[in-house]
């Protein structure tokens, strides 16, 4: 049935900010920074007012997907509901597959209850993976003030940022052969780092989130800088996180 | 004859997916990213319905191609009848030369059966040439999943595609001073590396081919990729095939 | 009442050289450059003719910005009458929050007596921050040349430029974890090198200033050309400053 | 009388590829790729039609010239009659100074009868000129052979390009405080290269010539190439000539 009707009108909206438009302008976007070339990486967005999840399909190139190639998943108020074993999709594309992160993506939006999910195969996400053990890690930058910190804010019902001299660390995972098999070590390093909008995947790229697409897409840029950055300094043989030891004032 | 007549409508189409309109787009975008400047580099397309090859010229400044600039080669539905060696252009630009690449792209399209040709002068495809021997190597990165393989799948009537652990190797070949001269190496290389769908030729760039145009774009761009971070690697002083034995979980 | 008055007059022109579009397009240009992303970095222009005050707001994608965005402050045709530290709007957008640069954004308008001020984040502008101890410096390249000396010409009624065999300072403050923490060392710093136009901020980014938002865009352009420069060359073991005896003629 | 008058018929003009034009659309092209940012850099270009020369302004954003703000330089048809030393402008606008760059430009079209020149700080351009003493020189590249050799071809009424295997050589002289100092060291090099179509200038940038403005852009894109892609080599160790004996196959 679904495949008869193509529920255009998911997808179909003059509004640049309708998920299905920012998941077609931000693929654009990631593709001129090589963040998603060659078909890879990714992005999926949930609707809060309709609880549509939208899935980009499989194999097409990102920078030419247009809305009407996006999958939609219709969930429930409560993202805990989703049922990621059994995803029934209220529309999908003819001829297409979703994508293989669709369990993955889920699993964020089930597990982590966020608004959005951004996958690349950023270069930098690669280098780092293979220049950090168990987690990418670095201090003392401005731009990681951009990044949530583990400590809530009561009255602005959000958690603040990281200080200027507070560690990021961004856990890393090994890659496997498919996609949806890194769903259980994701959830599980999850559990060691709860507060972590981010899970680098060795040899792979990277997957950030954020409770909306703006936090997300934010987040994913700024750790992007962050580890281009920390690449540069580690090939200058400066440590990423400050020792006031070694490091002095600098 | 020909030269009387232009022949435009062979190269005149309001469709963006027109192999001449493409030619020209491509050509331009490859430029942005320092594939084909000063000249260098093109794109070959078979038309699958017509039989045609469209041709780029020589010494034209790829950016700023236009439709009108292309050659147009008649074949026949079958590849292997196209005579390389006596080439008669359908259309044929008044004060142009063919790309000098075009007996290259063409043997491509005869002895390989590929729908398109990428030829690009990149940076990562000449310094990759320098750091490797007989052949460009690497495995254990996600963006080779984008890479065929040589396993046949009867079902999808396709090659499927290289897995994550997989080793993607590229053949390279010695440059010679004319790139017609290219063209009995190339195939020699290919009889060795019958499911390549490139070959770097040493301090000159990269040939990429595939059964589509989009998918020949799609392995080119995972190529440079590839390529840029084997650099980056290499320069780390890390192998690009992974051994279990000296890296670990790495 | 302010906030009941959008007071849209003093952000919404036609003109793309009002303060209100200068500042989203120069953002919007930064953020391409990495300059600005992930919400960080801004830029604050006076408009001498009404001696307003632009200021961007905290925490929104600069690149995204619209004029409807912007803050306006009223100063006085006397910059040193500008009340920091009890700053009154007269433009407050609803639900959005003042850059945390506006105590140092004024600052600056006030103690320098300038028309413009861009920050940015630059990955140069950090590296070179962690290179050079207190002040970067850099002589004998060219595009010093469009760099402020502290020479007055008294017939042009402005400081002539830097010449080529000059040498270029700028010096560099340590970061605090809020950025208004920095207006006393930013001003103690230029109490020091009193013709400077930019502060770097260690492992934070770069403050640029000139008379003009022209001057103040080509002097950050400039400075970024020449940190990125001599990054490149103390990684080829080149020192920035020029030293006959150790360089010889190069 | 010549600023009461604007000319504007002289640079005001719907064809893209009329010079005043291409200048500026240039510019605007070489700010992207960091070649003329910081109102550095520049290009003049000969109109064989009219004997015209256009040239830019002084201390300008070239990205943001306007045909309008161009100078214009009326010679012969014969380009050793062009006075250098006393130049009259038939257009001059109101406000600007002509390029410093103007006495060498014109020096070019007069001694080296060229049609266009093009002048950057490109880093490839200043690092190179710190790596290599009296010239910058590199073999057996294939982006070579987009440039100029010293073979006149009659039947072709041209030069004929370097082959693979030759060796390209660019001089370097050193900078001076003026640009109009360099104009006699640019000659005498000129004379032991007299077939160069470039010169750099140490820790300043490069000046490029052509036939026409299509081939000055075309030369100077792959010159810049090269010297980007040898820099990248000497920094992996690799002579940029080829030597039979050390580099073996490769």
């Amino acid at each position: 049935m679904c495949d008869n009707n193509h529920h255009n009108e998911l997808v179909i909206s003059d509004d640049p900010m309708h998920p299905a438009n920012l998941i077609c302008s931000l693929c654009a976007k990631f593709y001129e920074k090589d963040w998603c070339l060659g078909t890879g990486g990714g992005i999926s967005i949930k609707d809060p007012h309709t609880n549509h999840y939208f899935i980009a399909p499989s194999g097409v190139q990102k920078e030419l997907m247009k809305p009407t190639d996006l999958f939609v998943v219709k969930g429930t108020a409560n993202s805990n509901e989703l049922n990621v074993d059994d995803v029934t999709f209220v529309r999908r594309p003819v001829g297409l597959k979703p994508s293989d992160c669709t369990p993955l993506f889920l699993t964020c939006f089930k597990e982590l209850d966020v608004g959005a999910v951004i996958h690349t195969h950023s270069t930098n996400a690669v280098l780092a993976s293979l220049l950090y053990d168990d987690f990418f890690e670095i201090s003392h930058i401005e731009q990681i003030k951009a990044m949530p910190s583990d400590k809530w804010d009561a009255n602005a019902n959000k958690y603040v940022n990281l200080l200027f001299q507070d560690t990021l660390r961004i856990p890393i995972i090994g890659n496997k052969n498919f996609e949806y098999e890194l769903t259980d070590d994701l959830l599980e390093v999850c559990k060691k780092y709860p507060h972590s909008c981010a899970v680098l995947v060795r040899r792979h790229g990277i997957f950030v989130w954020g409770p909306s697409i703006a936090k997300a897409k934010i987040y994913n840029e700024s750790i992007d800088y962050l580890l281009g950055l920390a690449i540069q300094m580690r090939q200058m043989g400066l440590p990423t996180v400050k020792s006031t030891l070694t490091q002095g004032h600098k």
